[in-house]
């Protein structure tokens, strides 16, 4: 039996997806860049799918290109939006709750001689606009926010946020990591007025590898990987062909079903959490059911028991969480989005991060509850002792 | 009937190739990051791999890191030892007859400030060592030369370079662009005493999206995408486990069967040339046989017709060359490599370029000579009407 309940950290491909890449791998194997009709045919293909994310997030064709996955996304807008306005100042916004992508950057831009403010989060996981409001400056050249928070799942309000900083001078560049985002609430990029936002395939049931950034066609950005003019010269390289064929059905099947995927991770949220706080004593949920937060992600929190220890046990049934954000749950810190909502240290230790997908079933999750409970009983039990 | 012979722009993924990576959509599709067993499965697989390609390249483990490809590599490097190195100096050094992604990368480091000088080559496509000595200086920090030319195949004597450039001052960082040498040409990068080498993964039978590279354990070089502390913080992002996997079988292939790969690909060359030679009146071949060019590429001039008249003639029957660099062929300017060997434009225009891989046959060879022989004779006649 294999449960996976980890799909903020990366989701199985869909059938559809990997037959797409075959096609990829196996036929239209030419370079995009040939001149001739083996790698015309590739060039036709990817124009097709450009289109496609284009509606998913309802921009313009022209303003997606592909990048090898979430964080080269991130780190081009920010990098070529920066490099960009760097002669109107050097102040850069984002918040304390960012993906390791948008963190660690802008560490390395404080290095390099930019100013940096991490807006505050509250105890819900909302950044605060008031502190927004007044932290931004004349020398404010960038302001970067991530849409749904991966630990969490608290949405922030983009609309909001980017009246508050267009309002005071549109020259200010801000950008969106869409990664967790994408495919699991609803938006179009033209209502949100920014200027770019990052995705991710895997995150999508596409493959690991490929990535896209929408970018405002009003906006110019340097480019981070400089080739043989691929995407506008935008993004130089061979095209990861089987990634984009493979992000590219993915896509067509969110534009197909979307509200169905929603609807049905929706609802096995809230079964999972009514079972949650029926079912284990002591348990504290991080997040709510509501619309301020994505229908993908509960956080719990199980005092007594190390996060590590609950993984372990819970593998060993062939049940897969997260501990934190598997992309920082490595180097064994704190997590940084429990620690900037206010939880305290000996909390934080064990939180435990269940992450949804409409390939999961109620079945799946009495089974998970059952474990949980088991575990969770069996192992206070035995730190007790 | 289709006859690919474009090799050097891309290559036809092996059936094993894409077996593995069905098996890192289909079953192993957890993220290497995840504290989990779904997660450490993947991430032992991957230390396999990266052990496979040090094996293959002649180094430590330790000395590989995966990126998206062959343009990621080379930027990687060279944005990353400059910045290392900038205290020493600001004179970057590299050939005319790069790959796009080096020669698009130096001309915006120019722009950022540094002073480059770009090597000249002979009519034979060898840069000059000569020039190499006079030019190198204090202020050098950075020598990249490519290993293997893409447009024509001459091997650039690393050895002697790396002679030159560490005897003069042992602090300048060697980059070789290895990503037309890999699997083509018999070396280990122990043996060049060079810093970085670049290599990609659908250049070998494998996918694209997908490459490495090469980084001596004694030197230090900075990161260009910054994420979650993937590849030794060196390289930021989920890692694409279905290109690393393609890229690993590519690579195991290559190790138990490069001998037969590059006798069968050198038989190929030979045919081919003394079949040129034979067949067509009035060709010039820009390459040798003999071991200062690589076995997959034979450069010609078909005087008097346009190549991109012949390379749609060709691929109406099916057969795929190039006429030029993949990556720079839409840009429509004459090919800078043969520029460089002095070959007048007049005779650039009507250049093609073969590129051979093991998968391909004698028959091919036979009827694509027969077919370019048919086209050249008409196009002259149509021409000269």
């Amino acid at each position: 039996m294999e449960i996976y309940l980890d799909n903020a950290a990366t989701t199985k491909p869909e059938k559809e997806v990997v037959n797409a890449m075959m096609k990829a791998l196996n036929e239209m194997y030419g370079n995009p860049s040939s001149l001739h009709s083996k790698g015309l045919e590739v060039e036709k293909e990817i124009k097709k799918i450009r289109r496609l994310l284009a509606r998913a997030l309802g921009c313009d064709e022209k303003e997606i290109i592909f990048t090898s996955g979430g964080t080269e996304s991130n780190n081009l807008a920010i990098r070529g939006l920066i490099e960009r306005n760097k002669r109107q100042g050097n102040h850069i916004i984002t918040s304390k709750i960012e993906h390791k992508s948008i963190l660690n950057l802008y560490q390395k831009l404080e290095k390099e001689g930019y100013k940096t403010t991490y807006l505050d989060v509250d105890e819900g996981g909302f950044i605060s606009l008031e502190q927004l409001k007044e932290v931004i400056s004349e020398d404010t050249i960038l302001v970067s926010i991530i849409h749904v928070n991966n630990e969490v799942g608290s949405i922030q309000d983009i609309k909001e946020i980017s009246k508050i900083v267009k309002g005071y001078n549109p020259q200010i560049s801000i950008h969106v990591d869409g990664v967790q985002s994408f495919g699991k609430i609803k938006y179009h990029v033209k209502d949100l007025n920014i200027d770019t936002l990052a995705i991710s395939g895997h995150k999508v049931n596409g493959p690991k590898g490929i990535g896209a950034l929408y970018i405002n066609k009003n906006i110019k950005i340097n480019p981070l990987l400089i080739g043989g003019g691929q995407e506008g010269s935008l993004r130089g390289g061979t095209e990861n062909v089987p990634g984009i064929f493979g992000l590219g059905e993915a896509t067509r099947l969110l534009i197909e079903n979307q509200d169905i995927y929603i609807e049905k991770i929706y609802n096995l949220k809230k079964y999972l959490m009514d079972l949650l706080e029926k079912e284990i004593k002591g348990i504290q949920i991080n997040n709510k059911l509501n619309d301020n937060y994505a229908p993908h992600i509960v956080s719990i929190l199980l005092p007594g028991i190390k996060s590590e220890i609950m993984l372990h046990s819970l593998a060993s049934d062939g049940i897969y969480v997260s501990s934190g954000s598997a992309c920082s749950s490595k180097d064994r810190k704190l997590n940084h989005v429990l620690q900037a909502m206010g939880i305290k240290d000996e909390y934080i230790d064990s939180a435990i991060r269940i992450s949804l997908n409409h390939r999961n079933t109620m079945e799946e999750i009495d089974y998970f509850v059952k474990k949980l409970k088991e575990h969770y009983i069996t192992l206070k039990r035995i730190i007790r002792r």
